[in-house]
């Protein structure tokens, strides 16, 4: 019978830890959220992201632009909340609108001040990462799921890792931490993608399995090994008719068909994605220490 | 047979190619090289980096600190090559000196302007690296290998790369450039370090093996897969008794025995060094003229 590793809980201990910190400290952390276009998505991750910040005691204050914003005003946003000493932590909602300059979405990452860059997805943050930098930023989602399997007592040190998807908000940034010399970090990850050959052979061989590649139960059992621990990153919205919204959350991993074969295995919803929003406010809050320590 | 990939001759190839360059476009590339400490293969690459300058007409200067060189010793002379307008690109040799604080080092490559990071050690390049961003400099082994790998026709796209060794400037940002969405990258990419476990299993599976860890023929043929490419980073220097100096260079991998096996492998001395040299100058040129465009 595998493990639950239930994200939702574990981020609802976290808050309560959190918010003792912050009480014992005296600090106020506060964030900013710059959201731009109208994405159904991000609608939910920022509402869930204020939710938490008013739990934990952090100042969250959401900019919006609307759909029709242009570059410079995102450009303006950012440099204005740079600028501004009572914001610790900034972070762009991604997706941003498309623009006729691609590179743009880059440019707004990498200008938001290295040391408010809670998201950690800035190049000199996740640059500082790969070389292994303690003064860093983690992103959130790969931060989280090392907190969400550390903290069920689950070793990565010298297990196979292999990760399901690069982008450079999860699978990258986790690849290069799950690698590094840190605590129960030290893994033998190996990072998958669309290109990769023989994906089941490689999958197979995985010790621990993440997946963040956005395709609804694209994993089955065939590609787990037994006893292999199974992390899902994924939150598809696929059409349900017995639900009065016509629809439902499934991640990446075909749960109902693999979950007998694993050790340990994360639901989705209340797996990873509650991890992602406390390290975001664990991350505002050790900047505004930081802040507080250089002032 | 293997095919032995000759980096000596292809740097040799590219010398006169980008001689024919800097001719044409009417640069005049300066790169500064900043050594301090004495360490004696150190000693090896400088001189090596100076004689392939002048074959290309790039124009370098040696900056020596000596062995007793301090940090701020360290820092004043990348601050000045950093003011100095004639100067577009810095490199510090490693090893530098064993100082107090050690995180020094870091702020040492950190501290390179990005635009003059001509190895591409500092946060910000190797961040933009694992972002996807194109305008970064590709650091030398990483960016030598590929390029040595490119020319001899060796596909990278869906193979199964392992690479030993995740140094931050071999292992670690080969792992990067190689899985990234590049022309001929796209590889699925395992990095194996200290802390692997059934490391020969892993390797056995390799399409391509990359080897950076600087342990005397590590690899033997039981860890190597029938007609896969090998890459030896390796220079260890050993004992040799029937040679005047004493000593022979040896790579990481066991070549007398594992080249039989290979689809194709690299020597050394011959195969990854002179690479390494030849895109220093080639990111030294490319960092030239973007100084003219700018201005």
């Amino acid at each position: 019978m595998a493990t639950i590793l239930d994200g939702k809980k574990l981020a609802a201990e976290l808050a309560e830890e959190l918010k003792s910190k912050i009480a014992r400290t005296g600090s106020r952390p506060k964030l900013a959220i710059v959201m731009a276009g109208n994405d159904g998505a991000s609608e939910i991750y920022v509402r869930n992201k204020l939710i938490y910040a008013k739990q934990v005691d952090v100042s969250a204050e959401l900019i919006r632009l609307g759909r029709s914003a242009s570059q410079n005003e995102i450009f303006d946003a950012v440099a204005a909340l740079n600028a501004d000493d009572t914001v610790h932590g900034i972070i762009v909602q991604s997706p941003l609108p498309p623009l006729p300059d691609r590179s743009y979405q880059d440019h707004v990452f990498d200008m938001i001040n290295a040391d408010k860059d809670v998201d950690g997805f800035s190049a000199i943050n996740i640059g500082k990462l790969c070389n292994g930098q303690r003064d860093c930023f983690l992103s959130c989602t790969p931060y989280g799921i090392l907190t969400l399997l550390t903290r069920n007592n689950i070793t990565l040190t010298g297990q196979h890792v292999v990760i399901i998807g690069r982008s450079r908000i999860v699978g990258r940034p986790l690849s290069i931490l799950l690698s590094q010399k840190f605590e129960n970090c030290n893994a033998t990850v190996t990072l998958c993608h669309s290109e990769s050959k023989n994906l089941a052979d490689i999958t197979k061989t995985a010790d621990a399995l993440i997946v963040a590649i956005g395709k609804p139960k694209f994993v089955g059992k065939e590609m787990v090994k037994d006893g292999a621990v199974v992390v899902d990153v994924g939150m598809n919205s696929v059409r349900d008719s017995t639900r009065a919204s016509g629809s439902k959350l499934c991640g990446d991993v075909d749960f109902d068909n693999v979950h007998h074969r694993c050790s340990a295995i994360t639901p989705v919803p209340g797996g990873v994605g509650p991890m992602t929003v406390a390290m975001l406010m664990q991350n505002t809050f050790q900047a505004s220490t930081k802040l507080t320590v250089d002032k």
